[in-house]
């Protein structure tokens, strides 16, 4: 208590608005959201949970070009008023002019995802705040739930403020000291980074360690990170740093001053440095801030989604969870080739007759090979088949800032379309589309009429779309304000014709897939394939919900059981860095709408004991229970599809080797349930023994207690399946 | 000849290599082309016209990206060696490694134009150029023509080049003198300046006063100018600078180095400063320099031509001169507006509804007022009416680099598309398209498809279309490769719907006509516009036909006769620096398949005999005649109408007055014509008494001599009809 009153006093004492300070606290009590005006005309806030201070008073505003500079790091609060009083701007010389208060609890159904039912509930600071020496006006809404807060910027329509070019977005997050964090660096082009778990102090020693090596990337601090930011206190308190709604806004880094352990915004610039162009009446997107002192409520928070609007797609009837494989490892790994011909040191898609040159012999997508998927994925009841690689143009698709890569409608000679859509719709199985656009995003708009209309004509639902590469018109951004107007464009065209969109490269969710749930995936983060290009962090994908999820679910493509990738491509020697159980719970953790089984069909082949839990795994949920958790330790959860009912449980492990004690009392009461459990082995090793697991069956009840270890970089599943014959039991034993 | 000897000894003497020096002559044996590789393997090039040198030694090149500098300027020739081994790249290092002479002899025939019948002769040299170090060969392509000289760079497919980035192109023009040239300043964004006539030496001291205002402009030298580019030597030689077949390639400035009076060529830079992104095979446009000791040849040439591909059209039935009016000319004086409120301070297409607002009342493309034009044009046989500010958007346009500007079909609540559509059909008259971009380039890509379609299903078959203001996506300018590329897919996307395009504010034309004949226009200079914003120059339009029109025709908007803007707006105080019979004689000496007659129907109701001229012009000619020529001065040109073979003569007089003397020897000998002769009156001026012109009825025969005088910012029309009847002679003098 002495620190919150310190605070208060550095907060609110030197200025004489103190009458102004306006308080709100969430609908459980437990967060309280102080806002007022400093000194200069200053907007701040702060933010206690449990009356212990989590966010420090942290100044709010926005530099518009043309009217001064971001304020300079290192300034401290007390002295804000002659930095505000200089930069103008929107920044400062601000006076409360209205606040409204207000409660809002609702309960929507989204489309697909890990709860049937999503409870938005939460208190409303509306404040309204005017300049006097401009007659501006701008409102910071903040909303605050039992697990976090949501706050934007709105401008109003007004005289004074028709349009405007933001130049710098300078919200602070004023951390209470040298918390822990899970990190990536800051990039306005990649998000495929390991995360680097340090200190606060730490992120500037290990930036240059963090920053590998991608086909587009550019950083900009080197104490400049990403959201979503996990970060936990020394006192035990999980705070999420983040964003929602990213509508016609860059995306959000954020810079950190490691003097005063203050976060500042960094928004992604355009060719000119400038930010955001603004026309009023408009917004920014909501700055989040989830709190908890249990790591699982991270996990749980649907605060991302309730500050997105609701749906804007009437009939969604089309927009369906799905399961696939893929003409895609093989070509990952190097086995095979995205490219038809090794003859050709360029292509002109325009002159070029690519029926006249000599095939590689290695290229994936041909016909009797995607019919080899079609097989697979009927038998084993997987609902579609991705094939990449089908198009003209991958003989020279990146690193070249290609303008016209790919026309997206052309398939190779080997490729017969027609054939195909024939094959899999006889077999019951869907194709999904494969659009990489190699960064030429003029090139993709022009064409994406027609690359939709190619694939309603041709009975594909899903695409799957790629940015790899840096961007053309050249001089932007993957993350700046240009790009997310694109990927919106995208899934919106997409919904026209009725196509779910899962974007790689894009920019990472922020719950949009509330709005549009056509958006039925991203990758925006370091997926499965790093595990072919030298491998990633065990404890990777155990960090991963607790940042790049929080946005939306991720195109992860887990599945893989053969780890040693030599053994597909004896020229490849890098190292999956997980245990096969370890890639079953996946399926569960780390919940999302589209799953594939990235593995060849000859590997699962060889693990058909295993295999069936991807088999069985359902796609979506109407409950989700955070069993344990711990970012880059542990996550354990349990998920009850929303199709039959039926419960499964999943673990990954992260840096060290677990032991989950679990109860099952999210199960009926009274029943017998079969669980499947398949867990590390004893002597399973990430490193040397990742394929050894076992497979066993036991009964349990809502009262079973089960004790699970798993090994680093491993992780069990279980599937449940309820007693309804006596003779199902015969031969188990209880837990 | 001595000067001819020492720039021998200059060029070629410091090196070894003079036994690879080529010459090429031009048929008729006038110019002679010198190439040969100087110290260094430096490519080099001369030019003399009738053994006087008009080119002096200039250097060949291009800087390739991460390849070293731009050699500077101010390096003499002799100190090359150096600079090229220094810089290597595509500078120097080379050696001939092939030659090949060929000469080229066709007529063909362009779908509209200045003649029914081109000539395409020339003498070539194919040079190619290896690098020994590297192993990259280029191609240097002469064609001498007996009118000027064309060459080009061309890169063909190779192991060592394949994708490339050109940093700097380093093409010099080494002039023999401090000539006189008729400059507008170098820009990324416009061209919309007026001529100033200067030696070269003067140029950086009137550079800033040249460069005016506009919405959209970025110089780059104090020495930088446009192409084409009219220069005159003191000798009376007439240089034409300028570039043909601008395809996938940045627009060309001239950069001068004024101590030694050497252009290079600089090239507009992409947002990361480079130039252009190139993919073998492929080759720059062609540079031109067209030459003659009479002026009236450089109007004459065809080289621009003749250097583009021919027709991609197979079917170019549907393309069409025309002849017309439009809702224009009242907007831009002011006195009406293009907008439909002024109670929107900006409009959000996706959610303002524009049916709920208040009307201003001034809105110009209203049914009502549309219907008065289409009245005007079938009254007066014009082909078709242009409509502006027919579409929502027009609030807040410009100036804001707003992104979604315009959707191009959706009306405002006041203009009725499908019953204009209905009105026009039955007056047998066309209505004229137009796609303002507001430079929201992205945005007009995104709608072309639908906003073509709408224009096939409204039976609109030409568009006017704009670039006003900065590019987005931002960081781009109106004249690098992306945007090159960007103006030639709106033209073959219109192509496929058999739409012709005039574009406005685009790059300016390098001959693409012949290839496209569907561009049937552009405005890319300071258009008539201006003489209702302050004025132009009343030389501008006897400097345009050597500078603007070598690339092809331009939508000059001519025809006005009401100079005092006050008298239709009240509030404007323009000035039109021309006189009436000026704006005739546009008609003739600035040919164009697209003429409009910009000014309102109810000034040309004023002076019906004027406008009989305009009603009676052609647009397209079987054979073109220049009388009289000299930039700046005079321009007299007979035409003869391809469809009526009836005779036209036009003059524009510039800075003085002038005193024509033309003789008729193109009609037809034995035949008597009446000609109807539109002229300045004896006390004609453009500023204080414009409106004062006589209009005489005589005979004539090809013996007939005019002298025929014409006031500064004056001139003449005359048309020529043959006498069928000698009826027709009655009461008319001879000439």
């Amino acid at each position: 208590m002495r620190k919150l009153l310190i605070s208060f006093l550095t907060f609110f004492a030197p200025c004489a608005l103190s009458a102004q300070v306006q308080t709100l606290t969430s609908p459980d009590g437990d967060l309280e959201l102080k806002f007022g005006i400093a000194e200069g005309g200053v907007p701040q806030y702060e933010l206690s949970y449990k009356s212990t201070e989590v966010i420090r008073p942290s100044r709010l505003g926005l530099v518009l070009r043309g009217e001064g500079a971001k304020p300079e790091f290192g300034s401290d609060v007390s002295a804000t008023s002659d930095a505000a009083q200089r930069v103008g701007s929107l920044c400062g010389g601000f006076e409360i002019a209205d606040t409204a208060v207000s409660s809002f609890d609702q309960t929507w159904q989204p489309v697909w995802g890990e709860e049937a039912n999503i409870r938005n509930h939460y208190n409303e600071l509306a404040v309204t705040l005017r300049q006097p020496h401009s007659g501006r006006q701008m409102v910071l809404r903040f909303r605050l739930f039992d697990d976090g807060l949501g706050f934007r910027y709105e401008f109003p329509r007004q005289p004074g403020l028709v349009y405007f070019v933001i130049a710098d977005e300078c919200t602070e997050f004023a951390m209470t000291g040298d918390h822990t964090a899970w990190w990536i660096p800051g990039d306005y082009d990649t998000q495929e980074y390991d995360y680097t778990r340090s200190r606060l102090s730490q992120i500037r020693r290990y930036m240059d360690g963090s920053i590998t090596g991608n086909l587009s990337q550019t950083s900009f601090s080197p104490t400049g990170v990403q959201t979503s930011l996990q970060l936990k206190t020394d006192d035990g308190i999980y705070l999420n740093l983040h964003e929602a709604a990213l509508v016609n806004y860059p995306a959000m880094h954020l810079d950190l001053d490691d003097s005063r352990m203050v976060f500042t915004s960094h928004l992604t610039p355009d060719p000119n440095g400038d930010k955001a162009y603004m026309q009023t009446p408009c917004t920014t997107p909501w700055r989040t801030v989830i709190v908890s002192d249990d790591a699982r409520d991270i996990l749980a928070s649907r605060l991302t989604l309730n500050l997105n609007e609701p749906c804007k797609i009437e009939d969604t009837s089309w927009i369906k969870p799905c399961k696939y494989v893929g003409v895609w490892w093989e070509m990952i790994t190097g086995k095979s080739s995205w490219s038809y011909t090794d003859d050709l040191q360029s292509v002109h898609l325009d002159t070029d007759d690519l029926s006249q040159v000599r095939p590689n012999g290695r290229h994936g997508a041909t016909t009797d090979n995607v019919k080899r998927y079609i097989d697979f994925a009927a038998e084993h009841g997987f609902d579609a088949v991705l094939v990449e690689g089908w198009n003209i143009g991958w003989e020279d698709w990146f690193g070249n800032m290609k303008d016209y890569v790919f026309d997206f409608v052309t398939p190779y000679p080997d490729f017969d379309v027609e054939e195909i859509r024939r094959y899999a719709a006889s077999k019951g199985v869907k194709m999904i589309m494969h659009h990489e656009t190699s960064g030429s995003v003029r090139n993709y708009e022009r064409h994406l009429d027609a690359a939709y209309r190619f694939m309603n004509e041709h009975d594909y639902d899903a695409v799957k779309s790629g940015y790899v590469g840096n961007i053309i018109p050249k001089g932007n951004n993957h993350y700046n304000q240009w790009m997310v107007n694109h990927y919106q464009y995208a899934v919106e065209k997409a919904a026209e014709h009725r196509i779910m969109v899962n974007a790689h490269e894009a920019v990472r969710p922020t719950g949009l897939c509330r709005t549009w749930p056509n958006l039925i995936g991203n990758e925006s983060a370091r997926g499965t394939e790093y595990q072919a290009f030298g491998g990633s962090k065990p404890s990777h994908v155990s960090v991963l919900p607790f940042t790049r999820l929080i946005g939306g679910p991720m195109d992860y493509t887990p599945g893989i059981f053969e780890q040693e990738i030599s053994k597909i491509n004896p020229g490849n020697h890098s190292h999956a860095n997980c245990t096969i159980a370890n890639q079953l719970g996946i399926y569960v953790v780390m919940s999302s709408p589209l799953q594939m089984a990235a593995d060849l069909p000859e590997t699962y082949e060889r693990f058909s004991d295993a295999f069936q839990f991807i088999k069985d795994v359902a796609l979506d949920w109407s409950e989700s229970r955070y069993l344990e958790a711990e970012p880059g330790e542990y996550i354990t959860v349990a998920r009850k599809s929303k199709d039959s009912g039926q419960w499964f449980v999943g673990n990954v492990t992260g840096e060290r080797s677990h032991l989950s004690q679990i109860v099952f009392d999210f199960l009926d009461p009274g029943k017998t349930y079969i669980a499947t459990i398949y867990a590390d082995a004893p002597d399973a090793d990430y490193r040397t023994n990742p394929q050894a697991y076992t497979v066993r069956r036991v009964l349990v009840t809502s009262k079973s207690r089960l004790r699970q270890p798993a090994v680093a970089g491993g992780g069990y599943a279980v599937s449940l399946r309820e007693v309804t014959d006596k003779a199902q039991m015969r031969g188990l034993k209880r837990l």
